[in-house]
């Protein structure tokens, strides 16, 4: 009798073995809930650590060229038959020569651009990991609060999928940005009120029987969304050939997607997949929500609400939910928190754009123009590898940039008429 | 004394050996030219056969997730350090599942999704090619006509990699087509006049002294240009597993992808990349213009002119360069033509978000309309493998969707509101 190994399985396992109560550290199995039963703390994915620890280069390596090569480190989609995704992810990491060279860096500087996702921002690597957990608990339908790139990931998720979704927007959002929900042709539901009355509606209905099959991306299967974040993380060190970059600019909404970022490349460390060197975590706000930018400035531990204005629509959140962990985490690694007007964030994305060709939303003005702020003030060091986050698309975000950049001449058709206008001699 | 074999070069040989006339056969060495010097045809790269055999699936499979992987079957871009480019390419074949099953397609249906690129359209693939030719000829400046697509590209490229450019557009040109080439900080010309106008400006504008160190991609360095829509070919082979799929659909504004995309094909079945199966190609133009659909209906041999019209801005090509040899691939593989009027379009862009959560440009839309029509004509058979191509992003085309699609239900704030909707019982 001959004794042969077990054919190995197409499905990697799950690492999550529960979650973890951020504030209190109760535990609870791998549930559909986002705050504590016991302290209402915000709930964490908590993994096995020796299964966290074994897992490879080369199993990653294998992978698809999308976030679920990253499978082995994530909560959920393990089994590639069961993820409710667009299969997002592996967006290009771009060196940014000129814009380096302008701001007299010394080491690399790269944008890692995530404007290159299916619905073109990040959120589609949440929204992906969220759809496929709410698929595993047995939910129907998938819904959300946005006024934006939330709201378009979410729809274009349940089309692809046919998984329908339920998004509700404010009344009053400009007509382009309905027809970028709307056209996929799920469930659109325009609410006569302010964004956080929206929230509020959308917080009443989860507690309703219609709406008990229906996962809400961010609130009940929080947990889950979040942890779509740390495959930016993860793909940046890979793409640098396996290595963490000595600083990253990372702008802030709920401040959950640095925490995700610092929070993927201890795992790489800790799993001996890249080398445990230091790393820099800076913060970039608005100066028209800048919450976590005040804490950080005052020395607080925790982040006073603000009502938010300005053009940077995306990171508009007052209360930030993960705001002290991400001063936590700026503050570990030694990084830095900016914050940029509505001026310096329009020429953040003309910058962006006219030295790398990466037209970003408002969020990555924010980000560049933070960028270029903190190497000012000497704070982040032009000498050391610094990556920066553009989380969305310029396409979307139109309007601040009509009044400020237009032709840069206006002629007849005739040489002529170039001839007048400078451009032949 | 020991014989050691030299280190393998990095750079891939240049499987391309000249310039051939498609017309007159006439042979020219690798110039910056587009006509013929004999009879006016147009010209084509021309490549060494056994170079172009020798490529093999590993050494593409060596190469970066990009264009750029299948250089050894271009005709330019070979040396990584001499490459002008956005490193477009690569983009999702998506798994059109509820589209297939809406149209009763017992096999696959796949979306080729080059909204995924850099510019979000299939314009980076050639841009990259004519941007690298042009610095390899030592051109210090590119420039094109366009209202869209093409002065995206352009200027995008021109941004990242330094190499500065002239885009001309119509003045009347809508304040958001504006804005998204302006933002890239090169040279954006309006010209008071039509496009015709402009493209004839710009002809003239490349004979005079200034201009001489301009490549214009799709004029003087043309033949190269056109070869970046042939990785539009590979990658579908590519990503099928290196198999050729029975049926394409293919949008034709000069026809030239769909010819690079069959040519494509040929190149990898004469290198025994892929196996010999038969393949048909389809083309999909809009009601407002269709002078290669009506060539094909008639079986017209040459294409007759016609004035464009209707919503598909990106398609309309009254004169169709390649219209001809379009022709000669939809006839040879027994492919057919289908034309969809605006209506359709918008149904189409529609009919595709709903299902795959791809959102289309106008292009796209007259793809998948065409592609129903076809089916429902039984010109295309659901029961063979096929694939679309949607080369644009529909973030670029939003007003023809404005009238036709918004929010499902408007309510107040409250439960109560929700009710009577019938959101919620």
């Amino acid at each position: 009798m001959t004794l042969t190994a077990p054919a190995p399985t197409a499905v990697a396992v799950n690492p999550a073995r529960g979650l973890v109560c951020r504030n209190c550290g109760a535990t609870f199995g791998l549930i559909a809930e986002h705050a504590c039963a016991e302290c209402f703390g915000p709930l964490e994915v908590d993994y096995d650590p020796d299964l966290m620890r074994a897992v490879t280069r080369e199993q990653i390596e294998a992978g698809p060229q999308n976030i679920w090569r990253y499978a082995p480190l994530l909560p959920t989609g393990q089994d590639p038959a069961q993820r409710v995704s667009l299969d997002p992810g592996m967006t290009p990491l771009v060196r940014a020569q000129r814009l380096g060279d302008e701001l007299g860096f010394t080491a690399p500087l790269w944008v890692k651009d995530d404007s290159a996702n299916p619905t073109h921002s990040f959120k589609d690597r949440v929204v992906s990991l969220a759809a496929t957990a709410a698929k595993g608990f047995g939910y129907t339908k998938i819904a959300c609060a946005s006024t934006g790139n939330l709201a378009n990931s979410v729809a274009a998720h349940a089309a692809r999928n046919g998984l329908p979704s339920y998004v509700f927007v404010p009344s009053d959002l400009e007509p382009g940005k309905i027809v970028q929900s709307a056209v996929y042709g799920q469930a659109l539901i325009a609410v006569d009120g302010s964004y956080d009355e929206v929230n509020r509606l959308t917080s009443e209905l989860a507690e309703t029987d219609e709406f008990e099959d229906a996962a809400f991306v961010n609130q009940n299967v929080r947990p889950y969304y979040a942890e779509g974040s740390k495959t930016v993380g993860y793909e940046i060190a890979e793409q640098l050939g396996w290595r963490i970059p000595a600083q990253v600019v990372i702008p802030m909404a709920s401040g959950s997607l640095l925490t995700k970022v610092d929070k993927a490349w201890k795992e790489l460390v800790a799993a001996g997949i890249v080398a445990d060197t230091p790393w820099k975590v800076f913060g970039a706000q608005s100066a028209g929500c800048d919450p976590i930018a005040t804490a950080f400035d005052n020395g607080w531990d925790v982040v006073k609400p603000v009502k938010p204005t300005g053009i940077a629509k995306s990171l508009n959140i007052g209360n930030p939910a993960d705001g002290p962990y991400a001063l936590d985490a700026i503050r570990r690694t030694g990084g830095s928190v900016g914050r940029v007007g509505d001026e310096e964030i329009v020429a953040g994305i003309r910058d962006l754009a006219r030295t790398t060709g990466v037209f970003a939303e408002t969020a990555g003005g924010v980000t560049t123009a933070v960028l270029r702020q903190l190497v000012e003030k000497g704070l982040l060091d032009p000498a050391q590898e610094t990556v920066v986050l553009n989380t969305g698309e310029g396409l979307k975000t139109l309007d601040p940039l009509a009044p400020v950049v237009g032709p840069t001449h206006r002629v007849e058709p005739s040489l002529r008429s170039l001839r007048q206008a400078g451009l032949i001699a």
